[in-house]
């Protein structure tokens, strides 16, 4: 079962991942990416999809032309958690 | 050039689509779709952005586990057009 970090361990968790900003009002980590085109943009998300199905753990994100906006974030635990930090660092591998 | 439609023919567009409705804020039609799981959810994403991709018309989406949400208008003519109802309607043919 996913325990939600601490403040202090979610924000150690931040510092490995630069890129990515902690949201308050979601309790979640976020980040937006930012590509060529749609199809750019959707086939970065195909291979994250294949990545949190793979996980069993999945994204709350919206996609807009060439920009798409992830938002991890464990439900069950209600905040985030080492598998959110987790997923992202994927995700960042992904984006390249 | 894409041309926004009249509120009086995005109504009668709507007729046609009642799943959709119009929201005002945005200035765009939506349409929420939930399915079994992610992977349902993300094989419609697959098959819409094919969909958007070959008419050159592109939504503004988001995705949360098993629900997609769908936003459809056209940035160019500032609001809904023609294109964006007929996505809608090829949406809909492929949501079953």
């Amino acid at each position: 079962m996913a325990t939600k970090l601490t403040a202090a361990a979610r924000e150690a968790a931040l510092k490995g991942l630069p890129a990515w900003r902690y949201d308050k009002d979601s309790d979640a980590i976020q980040r937006e990416f930012k590509f060529k085109d749609f199809s750019a943009a959707f086939g970065f998300m195909t291979r994250v999809a294949l990545l949190a199905q793979a996980a069993n753990h999945h994204p709350d994100w919206s996609n807009s032309y060439n920009k798409v906006t992830i938002a991890l974030s464990t439900h069950d635990a209600g905040g985030v958690t080492r598998s959110d930090a987790e997923l992202a660092a994927a995700i960042d591998l992904l984006a390249g």
